[in-house]
C-alpha cells in the first residue's frame, strides 16, 4: 500500500465512525486518525466510547495514533482519506464537501459512509466531483468485512481503484456496485428477505425466533462459505446453475408466486399493524442483545472460513 | 434418547438418502440403518458412493451397522424411523405410504424429506394419517443442521415431539412449521434473496461473483451467528426492532417498493431471458465447484458459532 493513504480524518463520530476509525486504527498500524465531531464533550465522549471497539490490540498504541479535532479544516488539512458519516441528510452532505474540498489535500480520496444519499447527489456543490464515492460499510465495520464502493458516472477510476487498494491491502473485502441504486446491494438483498420472514411470521407459518434458527442452521453458514449464485451452481450438479433452474425452477417460481400473493394479502409494509406481533415476539425472545459476545463469534466464523 | 428410535429404514438412495444414512450413522453411534432402493446394482452404488459422505469417522464401524435391502417390506418390517425421499411425484408418495404402513412396527415414525409435496397430501390413502410428518433438509442434510419438521393439521403431536427428541439428540437443529405452506420457510426465504439477487444482477448493478461476494462477507456470517430478527433487534439498540423500524423503516420500504419495480420491470420470472446472462456469468466464474470443500469450510463455520 502506498504509505500516502496513512492520515485518515473522520468526519462524525457516531458509532460508524468510531468502528471506521478503530478499523484503521487496529488493521492499517501505520495510519494516523483525526476525528472531528460537532458535539459537546467530545474528547470525554470519544475515549469513554472508542476502548469497547479496540479488542484483541495493543490500545495505547492505537490511541497514540489518533487525534480528536473540533476544526473541521484542521481535521482534513493532512488527509489522505476523508471518511464522512455524518447524518443520513442530502443538505448536510451537499454542504459538507465544498467545504472539504477546500481544505484537504488535492489528492485525498473523499468517501462517504451512507446508506442511501448517492454520490452524483452528494457532490452537486462541489468543484470536482470526480474525486466523491460512497463506501457504505455492513455494521459494524471494525468487525465486518464488506465495504460497498458506489461511484457516480462521473467519479474517476483512480480514485475507485486506491480505494479498492486500500480496503484489500486492510484484508477487508469492497466490492464495485456499477450504478446508484436505491438502497445498494447488501441491503437490498437483506431487506428482500426479511420481508418474507416478516410476512411467514405474520401468517403464523413460523415465529420469530424459529425463523432465526432456520436462518442460522442453513443459509447463514452455506452463504458465508458460498453466497446464493455459487451455492445453487453447486446444487445443480454438473450442469451449475442453469440445471438447478430446470429441476427446481418450477418450485422457484411457485415460491415467488406465493410470496407476493402472501405479501400482498398481509399488507406487508413498514408501518402497518403486522409490525406490532414480530416485535413482541423479538423482545421476548431476545431482550437486550449482548453485541460483544455477537461480535466475538462473527470474528471466529470470518476465521473459520477463511482457513 | 429411548433405545427405540435406532432402527432406521431409508427409503430412496439418491444424495440426500445417502447423505442421511450417513447422518444416521455417524452422529447416531448405536443406530443401524437399512437402505432401500429399486435401482440396478445397487450394493455396488452405495458402495461407491456411501464412503464419501463418511468423512472424519471410522467407516468400518458405519458400514457394520448397514443393511443394504431390494424389498421394501423387509426394509421396514424391524425400523423405529421410516425415512422417505423417493421421487418429487405426488402418485409416488401417496401410494409408497400405506405399504409402508402395512410392513413397519406400529410405533414407527414415518418421515417424508419432500422439499413440497405436504404430509396432508402424501397420506391421503394411509389409515392411519396422524403418523406422518414432512422432515426436510437442508442439504447436504450429514452437514447442515436445519431439519423442517413439517406436520399436517392431523399429525400426532406425540410424532412431532419424539421427531424433535431424535435430531436434537443427535445435535441438529429441527425447528416446527406451523403451516403446510408453498416452499416451507427455508427456501422461501431462500428464494426471496435469490430472486432480488436475480434482479440485480439483470439490472447491471453488480456482478454474479461480486453478489455472492457481498452476502459472503456481510450477511453470510452475520446471519450464522444471529438470524435476522435478531440482528436487527440488536442494530436498534436499546430499542431493539422496533427502534430500528422506526430509524430505517423508511429506507426498507423504499428497497421494498423498488425491489417489486425492478422485478417487475425487468420480468424476473424463471425460464425468461434474464436467466441466460446470470447462468453464464456463473459457469465463467466458478466452473465445477468442489462440494468437498464448501463441506469442509461450513463444518469449520459451524464449529466456530457453537463455541
Amino acid at each position: 500500500m502506498s504509505t500516502s493513504n496513512n492520515r485518515v480524518a473522520i468526519i462524525g463520530a457516531g458509532t460508524i465512525g468510531l468502528s471506521f476509525a478503530a478499523l484503521h486504527l487496529t488493521k492499517n498500524p501505520r495510519s494516523n486518525v483525526s476525528i472531528f465531531d460537532t458535539r459537546p464533550n467530545l474528547e470525554q465522549y470519544i475515549e469513554s466510547k472508542l476502548p469497547g471497539y479496540l479488542v484483541d490490540v495493543d490500545q495505547a498504541d492505537c490511541l497514540s495514533r489518533l487525534r480528536i479535532v473540533q476544526d473541521l479544516a484542521e481535521a482534513v488539512k493532512d488527509a489522505s482519506i476523508v471518511q464522512e458519516q455524518g447524518p443520513e441528510n442530502a443538505d448536510f452532505k451537499r454542504s459538507i464537501w465544498p467545504k472539504i474540498e477546500q481544505h484537504a489535500p488535492e489528492a485525498a480520496l473523499f468517501w462517504s459512509s451512507t446508506s442511501g444519499i448517492v454520490a452524483s447527489e452528494q457532490s452537486k456543490d462541489m468543484q470536482d466531483k470526480s474525486r466523491l464515492v460512497v463506501v457504505h460499510p455492513y455494521n459494524p465495520p471494525h468487525i465486518m468485512p464488506l465495504l460497498e464502493v458506489v461511484p457516480s458516472s462521473v467519479t474517476s477510476q483512480e480514485v475507485v481503484d486506491r480505494t479498492l487498494e486500500y480496503w484489500r491491502g486492510l484484508g477487508r473485502v469492497p466490492v464495485v456496485i456499477r450504478k446508484e441504486c436505491t438502497g445498494f446491494v447488501a441491503n437490498r438483498l437483506a431487506f428482500a428477505l426479511l420481508r418474507e420472514a416478516c410476512s411467514l411470521v405474520a401468517q403464523g407459518v413460523v415465529s420469530v425466533e424459529d425463523l432465526d434458527s432456520v436462518v442460522q442452521a442453513s443459509m447463514g453458514p452455506r452463504w458465508t462459505v458460498a453466497g446464493p449464485f455459487k451455492s445453487y451452481h453447486a446444487g445443480g450438479g454438473e450442469g451449475g446453475l442453469e440445471s438447478f433452474m430446470q429441476k427446481i425452477g418450477g418450485t422457484v417460481q411457485e415460491c415467488w408466486d406465493a410470496s407476493d400473493n402472501d405479501v400482498k394479502q398481509g399488507g406487508i409494509e413498514v408501518g402497518r399493524t403486522w409490525q406490532d406481533d414480530v416485535f413482541r415476539q423479538t423482545e421476548k425472545a431476545y431482550g437486550v442483545i449482548d453485541t460483544a459476545e455477537r461480535d466475538r463469534k462473527t470474528k471466529a466464523v470470518l476465521q473459520a472460513v477463511s482457513k
